[in-house]
């Protein structure tokens, strides 16, 4: 490990928070939606700071830009390191954000100090990779990934009916680089945690070894509505009382397969609430995950075989329908063990972590070694506009991710596929 | 009991399916909501009616509507019969239409029967009786019966802002005729059941004993949102998962408290609710009833006390209000007796029951004699445009009207309060 180069703190720092008064909230957030005028913005002050460090730009027709930085042997495939820049509505200021301009920070060093790596470094902003606007999430990397396809993921409307490729050309990222694989010796992505696991554990970085399977739900459970005054208990057909039974089945299922396993049943609308009307239709989602596909096979089962004794005890009607999959994701053990390695060398306390969330790396992950770092944030709060983070933690992410690149980008070749 | 004197069953049908025709749905219900353009019409359509019986029509300052047919001695105080004629906004076409419209049959069959009683007669139709645009619901009665007051009812607003008197003097039935108690021998109102119990246990009348003691009640849950990916089972505070426990718990309690309990959560909200967000904060209301008011506090108690374990175990906040109480209500005993052995002689079945809804002789109950009848409605639906009922029971009802206001308005001095 280099000892005598290190990430320059304050810059980080501000370049953090100059990116952040792009769609700036009074709550101290950001609401920077993809393909918004606030993404441009942000984009070009992204792509502003690149040229300055000499970076060569490319963008391509998913609107992905890539900044590189020539290494010593260009033939050889780039490290990657990269994130998103667009937000949630009630965004945080750190979500996606750090994972750019911790990128360009390590770039940044290297110039400063004026050091070659063998292998060419890539920074990179994938699009959309929130999917509040332009649902699903994640769409920039998918296409690269060949996960997604081109013309339908350009094809995706927003609620007004405005379509992905149309404000690509208008806030005109509509790279003419196609948006497809290419040889990539190894992908980083540094990403807050998004939970409170770190904190609590009072960890300085997560060493991410995968992502969680997941599969999503949505029920409909049709009972009778009826009188709440006339109606007598016993011939009741009450819709939400068989919801509840399946919210807490939900929740049981996932207090049961621990370690690992969340349950959540985040949505739960009764058709035409009324105070003195039993509920005779509901609409609930759940989502199930866990990084080990069996068990959450198992948790699929359970929910399934449960659900029939509830529609038969409550004499109500459920129909479940899973709208969602997604396998676990192991990420690649060469880049785990280097960011390891080097957390080791920075004496930074670290601890070895499940992503529950989805990112770009996930996908990134099917086509090139791939791994990721987390670094705690408050409370473990994200999607809100309270989100946070400490300033410390965001510079042990960047000199864990300086040296992890340059240790990949020196050592390419050594890099072994799972 | 006057064995040569019917009702006729056709003009009874065809004035319910006149009326129906004011504010009908295209669902086969009826929206006329209180002092619309549409009641409006419902009432003159009425009045109407009632002068062609030459009936004397007086309005009081609520606009309820009185049309009285003199009896053979005019000092006695009445006996009095109705309902209302507003509906819910999906509301059906019998539910207080038929207990106006029966008492009007009734007068039209003394009419042509050329039959005189002793006491007087008089029809009754109460203003704003559902509530839904105006709450609370009974006001028409309630400020009759003294028990709200009046300029208040006056000045009660709805979703739009505008007030209940200025309503009733646009539609011009802000009558002169100060709206307080009077003596009245005895109410009676005819009503449909609401419920699935007479048509269950195949009873062609339901003699009404009685309403039920409510209490309603507003709960609070604060828990705390969270990422559903990343957050672990065990540090959720997940108010969802609290809420569905106070549902099973009301519901419990409901089935606990047999017979006479019914216990319902017609209303359950999540705050922002997203599909991978545990949810923070949710609201729902409970609706408690029983016919006996010590075992609603009973059932009130068992509430409060659980839902401090559930607070407790589930780490969340509950906060529960209660912004209804209503006591239980007991009819008078000699119009119940007197309905029963009408009952009896017109070889109908019959079966006592209490009344889990509301309704304006609740009101009267506080100050006059008062008992209901029940007819059965189809599959126990109402407060639905698909509400209906069978036309011979329409009949039944009205013919044990009728011979009951005759036995009542000859008999009025044997009439014994409870």
């Amino acid at each position: 490990m280099l000892t005598n180069i290190k990430i320059n703190e304050d810059r980080l720092w501000n370049s953090l928070n100059e990116m952040a008064l792009i769609g700036a909230t009074d709550k101290g957030g950001v609401n920077r939606q993809a393909l918004t005028d606030l993404d441009k913005e942000s984009r070009d002050l992204f792509i502003k700071w690149c040229k300055e460090e000499n970076l060569t730009i490319t963008i391509d027709q998913m609107g992905n830009i890539f900044a590189r930085r020539e290494g010593k042997n260009n033939n050889l495939p780039p490290i990657m390191s990269g994130s998103h820049l667009d937000t949630q509505p009630t965004g945080g200021r750190y979500d996606g954000a750090l994972g750019v301009l911790s990128a360009l920070e390590v770039v940044r060093t290297l110039n400063e100090f004026n050091y070659s790596t063998e292998a060419p470094i890539e920074i990179v902003m994938w699009t959309n990779e929130e999917g509040c606007r332009f649902p699903p999430a994640m769409t920039g990397s998918a296409v690269f990934s060949g996960l997604h396809d081109l013309s339908s993921a350009l094809a995706i409307q927003d609620q007004e009916g405005v379509k992905l490729g149309s404000e690509l050309e208008r806030i005109k990222y509509n790279g003419s680089v196609a948006c497809k694989s290419r040889p990539i010796a190894g992908f980083i992505e540094i990403h807050i945690e998004q939970g409170p696991i770190l904190e609590m554990e009072n960890k300085n970085i997560g060493v991410v070894t995968g992502a969680q399977a997941q599969k999503w739900y949505e029920v409909n459970i049709t009972g009778m509505e009826a009188h709440a005054g006339p109606t007598p208990m016993e011939i009741r057909k009450d819709a939400l009382v068989a919801s509840s039974e399946v919210v807490l089945l939900v929740n049981s299922i996932g207090n049961n397969f621990q370690p690992g396993g969340c349950a959540t049943c985040g949505v739960l609308e009764i058709v035409n609430p009324s105070r003195n009307v039993i509920p005779g239709n509901c609409f609930l989602t759940i989502d199930f995950r866990h990084p080990d596909d069996d068990k959450l096979k198992k948790m699929d089962e359970i929910l399934r075989k449960t659900i029939k004794l509830i529609e038969k005890d409550k004499k109500v009607k459920i129909e479940i329908k899973q709208i969602l999959e997604l396998k676990s994701n192991s990420f690649n053990k060469s880049i785990i063990n280097t960011i390891k390695d080097v957390t080791h060398k920075l004496k930074f306390t670290n601890k070895e972590i499940i992503s529950g969330a989805g990112h770009d790396a996930v996908n990134i992950n099917s086509i090139a070694p791939t791994a990721m770092i987390f670094i705690p944030c408050i409370d473990g709060i994200s999607h809100n506009e309270i989100e946070d983070i400490h300033k410390e933690d965001a510079i042990r992410g960047a000199e864990v991710l300086l040296h992890s690149v340059v240790e990949l980008a020196n050592n390419s070749s050594k890099i072994i596929n799972n």
